[in-house]
């Protein structure tokens, strides 16, 4: 079973080339591309607007039982669908071993069928565009968001909606359609998910595309500025377009990639952390009234109810729980140039509802209300230092939310805030890690490895190095 | 933030490259190295026999009732240790959407803890040596096999055996000892464990290393050649070799590594597939005699128990309950040249105990008994084109025990069985896809990609491959 390495020198019918090579430099020329070959970027906003003036959009509060399909199980007290489907609210007591907080019981999400986020390509003037659609979204604070192409769950593209079929979802369904740019299966929030993941998937297609009204073809240096402003572009495509192959050439970081991957499994495996299912109706700490569950406290978040009206929407009418968050998050990585190549600290979070115990999160990833009365030494490390930077430290700020069609006004500051020596050393404390974003880039191929809010973080990084 | 490219070609003192280019030259200069600095590969059987009379190894079925310090749970009839950890036999009921078992109850192994399995490296004239260890364990069908130089659970090396110290366990718990080569988690036979892993490691020491008696240095051409007899080589060293950095040099491949990911990613998310606990005493087709807990037909495995009394062990004198699989199996890569660049015929595989439903795993892989009953529309895909392969087709063929310290005499005949495009297309039946040995290593490096079995198989071609 000798390899054959000069195979590669021949004009080869049945292989082709493990690595495309020029896709990289095709992602970054787009993201080098400030203006798209149809709409301007500073046209986004209006066109945003007008879509949110096509459709008829209303969302309101209901009580819970005014749900209609939903009910409280009897022997648990979980809120579940009538078709046993979409997802169910439950009940999850939590154990870890670090941190102020090492045993609570939550309400947590339960989504176990795996949606489809997918981002259509396709080049225009010799550059990549994507297709972008203003969709609305129950739980966004501004109703309608930049959201990528598709974004289904299986029971959106398997009709247990009974709504209209999903625009472009054969991209998705059948290869033959296109060419895979990425594919991979990604976790969301370990907080208010238990082992969620969807498909982030962008696919190039070389065929005739049929623009509907509800979507546009900006370039990754278009979309790039957009995340410069506030809740504009859509949780889903920031997950999407981070996970877009950018070039990765800096042939040098703090740590080797194989150390970095040592250093994650060393995390992994010392991190004891247990979660199980409880009912919902047996949360301690946790209790109902008619328009919601709360935590005794009045802190975290609340499970809530809406009901919408949409004209955009697969489905025109319907009610829904959400899950509401109390205060605004802030999401940030330390930076700092080693020996001039840019790293962030990235941090091994543990999150009662990964699959794996483990991801690489940014360096703050909290809501500072939750601790607002807990003692100095039990604040999460480097909140202060990102609360307190110095403008001038600051190269990224926007207010992003988070999935809208689960969570409501789900909204974090996102930062990238420069660090010196001084106030974060080359060895951080244990948990934490220098990296390149090229390793970022080639750690979030594969599941399991960056959480959602870091995947936020490196679509920002990646936009902006492609800036300069 | 932009990337400093040029940094590379500076000497710097803080940061390093991202790969060590030599390194992969360095495994393949030790794999075809077919003798060693120490022992000679036909001393090593010698070596074996002579480690296993140096110490009292002794194994004896025990009735159930007799385990010391085990006991089955009140409630659920668990069989469980008194101190609450090693780990406990579970009951599990799965459910799964292809193949003629779509829901089935079985016993389970739960042991939630991360163990360590470390083989220790070393250069000796110019070329790497890896530090084996004899070690004997209940369920070998000979007792003494090649093992990594360290296979620790957590228990172990913790001190809850309140046995003696591991040796050499500091190279692989303390980072300053040696250079990490391989470090990442793989999941075990998810037939018979509930998201069990270790963490498979190899590191490279500059130290003098003090040879104690149960241990020899040999090189990857050694343990090559041994791989290629029966039951010498451990299931353990093996899963660790398949983790060591090979040359991945081939350019091309059938598919390209995103194409692959891709396809992986498809199989994943199409499959649907629940396992969920219930109790050992209340599982549908299981029943219980003094000896042991079996399948009404007789098949799969039994739970059995043991009495050990042992020298080499850090504790010796113990019981415990091993699995007792029923039959011999086949455990087979089906491989052909595609212009002339070898190939293997995947299977993504789902197995109940896997943490992320489907990995991939070899063309074949099953007990053949545990089918006979099957109408042959049943029987396991590709299974009698292995069993009634020309003998000049098989390429490689050795029995190899599974392991030892949870199962009973886990014996399979492990296969590279070459094919043609008559025999199996480029265009495989769903479910399956031809990669090269390359693509294997490139992703073996990360967790939740390929299946124990596969790794085997894996390390059998990687040593094949340097041999040449």
């Amino acid at each position: 079973m000798r390899r054959t390495d000069s195979v590669g020198e021949r004009a080869d019918p049945k292989l082709k080339p493990r690595y495309d090579r020029e896709l990289p430099e095709r992602i970054a020329r787009s993201a080098a591309t400030s203006q798209g070959a149809s709409l301007r970027t500073e046209e986004v906003r209006a066109w945003l607007d007008e879509r949110r003036q096509a459709h008829r959009f209303r969302v309101d509060r209901i009580p819970l039982a005014r749900l209609d399909g939903w009910s409280f199980e009897a022997e648990t007290g979980n809120l579940v669908h009538r078709s046993g489907r979409f997802f169910t609210v439950e009940g999850l007591r939590v154990t870890t071993d670090e941190g102020p907080y090492r045993q609570w019981h939550q309400p947590i999400i339960n989504q176990p069928e795996v949606g489809i986020l997918g981002i259509l390509g396709k080049e225009f003037d010799g550059v990549l565009h994507f297709l972008m659609q203003a969709k609305m979204e129950p739980g966004n604070p501004n109703l309608l968001q930049l959201s990528p192409t598709v974004q289904a769950t299986r029971s959106n593209y398997t009709k247990v909606h009974k709504g209209t079929d999903v625009k472009y979802i054969e991209y998705f369904t059948h290869s033959s359609r296109g060419r895979v740019v990425a594919d991979v299966l990604q976790s969301e929030h370990g907080t208010w998910f238990l082992h969620k993941r969807n498909r982030n998937m962008i696919v190039e297609t070389f065929e005739e595309v049929t623009l509907s009204d509800d979507f546009c073809w900006l370039t990754l240096g278009q979309i790039g500025e957009l995340l410069r402003r506030d809740n504009v572009v859509n949780m889903d495509s920031r997950s999407v377009l981070a996970c877009a192959p950018f070039p990765d050439d800096a042939a040098r970081a703090l740590h080797s990639d194989s150390e970095l991957r040592s250093w994650f499994t060393t995390e992994r495996s010392r991190r004891e952390t247990f979660a199980e299912g409880v009912p919902l109706s047996r949360l301690p700490d946790w209790t109902g009234d008619r328009y919601g569950i709360h935590h005794k406290d009045g802190r975290f978040f609340s499970v809530v109810a809406v009901s919408v009206e949409a004209g955009s929407r697969e489905v025109t009418r319907w009610s829904q729980p959400l899950f509401e968050p109390h205060g605004l998050g802030v999401v940030a990585f330390l930076t700092r140039r080693i020996d001039s190549v840019p790293h962030v600290l990235a941090h091994a979070r543990v999150e009662g509802g990964f699959l794996d115990t483990v991801e690489l999160g940014p360096t703050v990833q909290c809501v500072p209300e939750n601790y607002a009365q807990l003692p100095p030494a039990d604040r999460p490390l480097f909140l202060d230092l990102v609360l307190g930077a110095d403008p001038a430290r600051i190269r990224y700020e926007a207010v992003h939310a988070e999935e809208g069609g689960r969570l409501l006004k789900a909204e974090s500051r996102y930062l990238l805030v420069d660090v010196d020596e001084d106030q974060v050393r080359l060895d951080p404390p244990s948990g934490y890690q220098w990296v390149t974003p090229g390793q970022l880039t080639s750690m979030v191929r594969h599941s399991h490895y960056i959480n959602v809010q870091a995947r936020t973080l490196l679509a920002c990084l990646n936009a902006a190095e492609a800036r300069g």
